[in-house]
């Protein structure tokens, strides 16, 4: 088989595998195909989890025998037992020749040793084909296995100087309905979203994904005080019990009479703040690898201030407000060296708006 | 002659006028063209003020007798003595005999005047040819003939949440060395820059045209304490003597002895605050017709509040500053529907910035 064959079908096993985006919380994007005498015979991808993983679906698609074939996966086999058996084995028995794998599988439970199975079996393993593709299609999965908490976007939408309501907090369909569309899209395509208390109180969203196709991601009410109406769409719109307060143990205790249905994570605090880090690696325990924050204004300039965003999406509408409530009011520096820069960034137009997604750059901790 | 043999040869009139960018001041660019026998037999345009207007530069590079011949100019030809002689009186001599206008002069001295001594002549007129390109070419020298007052273009670099310098007015070199280039441009198309208090004391910008080919514009400080140094680069860097000041009667004659190059305007108060409107009409009597503000956030505001801004320039560095101050930091609206929106906009990007360029629509006055 040449390296532009081999490419080739591992081109086909990401596509296949990018079809299971927004269902397969918290498992990653995972496709597979198996190819005997230059002819594909069986191919699938991973749908959600507790289903099959892609290399079994593969198999069990497959129309004739695999023993001799080859299989694509972007991801190395699993090799422990989940909610389902570890696909190494089903490898093993079915008499495959050749395993081709995007790029290694850093899950501590994983981590090189499918391969090492694979090949003490006899298979012959080559790793790190399309790496690069296969590493950004579960960007947001390999970035907290290696970091240990879910990859942050920041999303707000402000004005052309930088306002995201009035003094009044008035901010209801700022941006146009091309805008509103992408944000759905970019909620459908996170594990989770996360707000602070003024803006599920002022704007009272209900965080669910209802502009385009997907599912909703869990939905994170971020607040020290709690001090919100129990009626809020977050909270009375929960049918798929996937709304998260995260609170203080004490304001929790509190409030809990009201949020029967609602899960609960108690945070610790630092100088009387929700402490940061604590919520995020409460994510991560939770399986959640990425969150949409969208807002507001003190939620996003606390995330800035700690270099807690990994990538910033500000969806600009132009239009000037003057004095409002500023998008990143609560972060100050000394002096122009110290704003906020980005490693790259690019811009594009949807409908009247201006989008920015930036990667920022993070020096000096 | 057909239709769109007239257009072309317009067109080239047009081209020519374009030549004269940024030196006719305060006359509008204007190029023409000698057509005979479907061949052109000389050409010109309005290199500046009190020198040959376009139809005499034609007349005089003419390589053959012009009688007989076509005339293709972009705007009426004058009828008045001014430090030429009329180009009427001129093509009449001439024994032309037919001349295609792209649009009128609104100059209240010409304004059909021309045409009509021309018809009276026996020379076959037509005007509009290109209408759209002759008005826009010259934009905003119809638009002050129309309004009794320069176009103003407001410009503002800023940060991605609205901030144009520090709290303590750092902003030196906040934006890309491209955006500043196409800064200098502005300033070389405009027949003047505008500037606060603030931005003269704290940026000491010299407000000249250097990283682009072109002549200075007048330098218009607009201040009302005049509490500056004498050692600003707008007053020392003045050998053009372009440098004006704008300001209340009593602070100029405290501040007189030390601008004696410097033109002065003495303007009326209104609310303890410059008279915007004063300043316009002294400027438009000056034959300003296009006026580029430079900032600050003060004067920016003061514009918007008065909606006396007809264009805005946003260029937009990918940085976050937080606090900061904020380009229209003293403009308030009460709800949404107060913002400035826009008729139309557009935007691109420069080097790492994106510029926005709007046109406000004013409502409500």
């Amino acid at each position: 088989m040449t390296a532009i064959a081999d490419k080739t079908y591992m081109a086909r096993a990401l596509k296949l595998a990018e079809k299971g985006r927004g269902s397969t919380f918290p498992n990653p994007l995972v496709g597979a195909i198996i190819v005997k005498n230059s002819k594909i015979i069986g191919e699938g991808f991973h749908k959600a989890a507790g289903k099959d993983h892609a290399e079994i679906v593969a198999i069990k698609n497959a129309h004739s025998s695999i023993a001799g074939a080859t299989l694509y996966v972007n991801l190395e086999p699993c090799c422990h037992t989940g909610r389902t058996g570890p696909c190494t084995e089903a490898l093993i028995k079915s008499k495959i020749k050749k395993v081709i794998v995007g790029i290694k599988d850093p899950n501590k439970k994983v981590n090189g040793k499918g391969i090492r199975q694979l090949r003490k079996a006899g298979i012959e393993v080559t790793v790190n084909i399309l790496k690069d593709e296969s590493y950004y299609i579960n960007d947001t999965y390999f970035f907290s296995q290696q970091n240990k908490r879910p990859f942050v976007t920041l999303k707000l939408a402000q004005t052309l100087d930088g306002k995201i309501a009035t003094l009044s907090n008035e901010s209801k369909y700022l941006s146009s309905k091309q805008s509103l569309k992408y944000v759905h899209t970019l909620r459908a395509n996170s594990d989770a979203v996360v707000v602070g208390t003024q803006t599920a109180q002022h704007d009272n969203p209900s965080l669910t994904v209802r502009l385009t196709k997907g599912n909703n991601p869990y939905r994170i009410l971020l607040s020290n005080s709690l001090k919100i109406d129990s009626s809020l769409n977050l909270l009375k719109n929960n049918d798929d019990y996937k709304t998260i307060i995260a609170s203080t143990e004490k304001s929790l205790k509190t409030f809990s009479h009201a949020t029967n249905k609602v899960i609960t994570w108690s945070l610790k605090s630092k100088n009387r703040q929700l402490d940061l880090h604590d919520f995020l690696e409460k994510a991560y325990q939770f399986n959640i690898n990425s969150t949409l924050c969208e807002g507001g204004a003190k939620l996003a300039s606390s995330l800035i201030v700690q270099q807690l965003v990994d990538k910033i999406i500000l969806v600009t509408v132009p239009k000037i407000m003057g004095k409002g409530i500023e998008s990143f009011g609560s972060f100050r520096i000394n002096q122009l060296t110290d704003m906020v820069e980005f490693d790259k960034h690019y811009t594009f137009n949807l409908g009247v708006d201006t989008i920015l997604v930036g990667y920022p750059k993070w020096g000096k901790a």
